[in-house]
């Protein structure tokens, strides 16, 4: 069913996601080669021993410039260093893309870097993930049923760009379209606000006097609502910087309501306070039954 | 291994708690009886079809007079009225206690109607409950492996105390002594104010440009971390105004958190944000764990 859409492949910074994606692309033959690279040349030899990887770069320059698609899983911050290296080296062909959480500073970075977005990077965000990480974690069908959001900007090649679609297509996300300034305010509505509320709810409740108490009689509502406070800290850290301005406006605007909010419980302001928790309630709903009927169809799908 | 703990047991105000322990009460013959009493003759009816109830009491004074424990599940607003009945035409001997979320208000409550607390009101709480609501959705199991909180004052009768924490313990729950403000603070910490920021950044949400999309693109950590604010809304504005004084509290605190972090972000202080999140997930982890443990204990126990 799948065709090769690739020679050459080489994953920069194989963990989880990068580690998926290329076993993803090995299982279906979507490439005629997977090379990772990364520090850890440990972790390397494992995604090859567990067939994650055809085989571990060991120098970078040669990788790159043997590579048709190169797909960058590094810290932003690092970004600017590999893609300058990556266009000294690079087949005029070859195609490059990304799968960071934020999209604005990626762009950014490489603007910083080479002066302008080159039209063979195409930024993207696979909206999935794992409390696991690691290239041991890969998972080939880690992106089924999920969305991929690419950013295309002035200038992104529209084969390059169509190319990229495929890719994600074929191992079974539903990729969509965004401009990087919009994509960047619905991940810190949807993901990267939440992350906040509920580190901070946590450090909140670790300060109280009674915190041994409130930690012994939470139960599966409170679990529920602080799980995203167990993601890794580093990772979350950079997101918060990453998406600066875009969490700093969302939380205002929570900000505003929460204490609206507030007014409402101290003048016993019912009436609004009833119309505030029933808007929540049916959009929360709906929310839930569009989600469900989503994994339906993925199912149904899947079957025929 | 159970024994009989009551003659007569009439639950004023039969919905999905009250509906739950008269169903285990009657499972595992606790009682002579169990009667249920509310406005709505037609679903008390039902409880009785459905094994949940023995008789619907249709006069309440006679129920009360007949009764010798009484359990309200009635809103807190309408509990200065009922006690005023209890108390006109109740035994002396017999016991009444409640299941309301906040201790505090009913306290209140019935100090407002009969001048002080009666030696005969235990003040209870089963930390249980469920999406589903009314008698219907009645289960005898819902209380085991669940903490019931009693708060008992000064006062309270010794011997009364101990018939309804027997009654909790027969029903499967663990229960725990506290006191009335620590409660409600505890409460506050890990139920009230979590629902007011689930309900406030569902409402933000709603409100931005971009909403169609924030909805459309939300995932799994979303969903968990908002399931909260699909609950009744009655039933949490309710919640919101009985427990006002630390609910404001906990959320005062909570917003000064929130601000530090967002601090934090805005001046890129990347060593007291990474401190937070470090200190939140270590924290959040050792909390899933205990309660992970909980579960496993508590299903040992029961296959033991």
């Amino acid at each position: 069913m799948s065709t090769q859409l690739f020679g050459n492949v080489l994953v920069i910074g194989a963990g989880l996601i990068g580690g998926s994606l290329a076993k993803a692309i090995r299982e279906q033959s979507l490439a005629a080669k997977v090379v990772g690279f990364g520090r850890n040349q440990q972790s390397l030899q494992q995604g090859v021993e567990l067939g994650v990887l055809d085989a571990a770069c060991s120098d970078l320059d040669i990788g790159i410039a043997e590579a048709d698609l190169i797909v960058l899983g590094v810290p932003t911050l690092t970004v600017g260093d590999y893609v300058k290296r990556i266009a000294e080296h690079k087949k005029p062909s070859a195609i490059v893309t990304d799968v960071a959480s934020v999209k604005g500073d990626v762009e950014q970075a490489v603007i910083k870097a080479l002066g302008q977005m080159p039209s063979w990077f195409v930024l993207g965000h696979p909206i999935a993930g794992s409390e696991a990480s690691g290239i041991t974690a890969s998972n080939a069908q880690l992106f089924e049923h999920h969305k991929v959001i690419v950013t295309p900007v002035e200038g992104t090649d529209v084969d390059a760009l169509s190319k990229v679609e495929s890719l994600w297509q074929q191992v079974g996300a539903d990729v969509v379209q965004m401009d990087v300034d919009r994509h960047d305010r619905v991940l810190a509505a949807t993901s990267h606000v939440p992350h906040a509320l509920a580190f901070s709810l946590v450090d909140t409740l670790c300060n109280m006097d009674e915190h041994d108490d409130v930690f012994r009689f939470a139960a599966g509502g409170f679990r529920d609502f602080t799980r995203i406070a167990s993601s890794h800290p580093v990772m979350w850290h950079d997101i918060m910087l990453a998406n600066k301005s875009a969490v700093i406006d969302v939380l205002h605007d929570f900000q505003t309501t929460l204490k609206n909010l507030e007014k409402m419980i101290e003048s016993d302001d019912s009436e609004s306070m009833l119309a505030m928790f029933e808007k929540a309630k049916s959009a929360r709903d709906e929310f839930a039954e569009r989600l469900a009927a989503r994994k339906r169809k993925n199912i149904s799908e899947s079957i025929e």
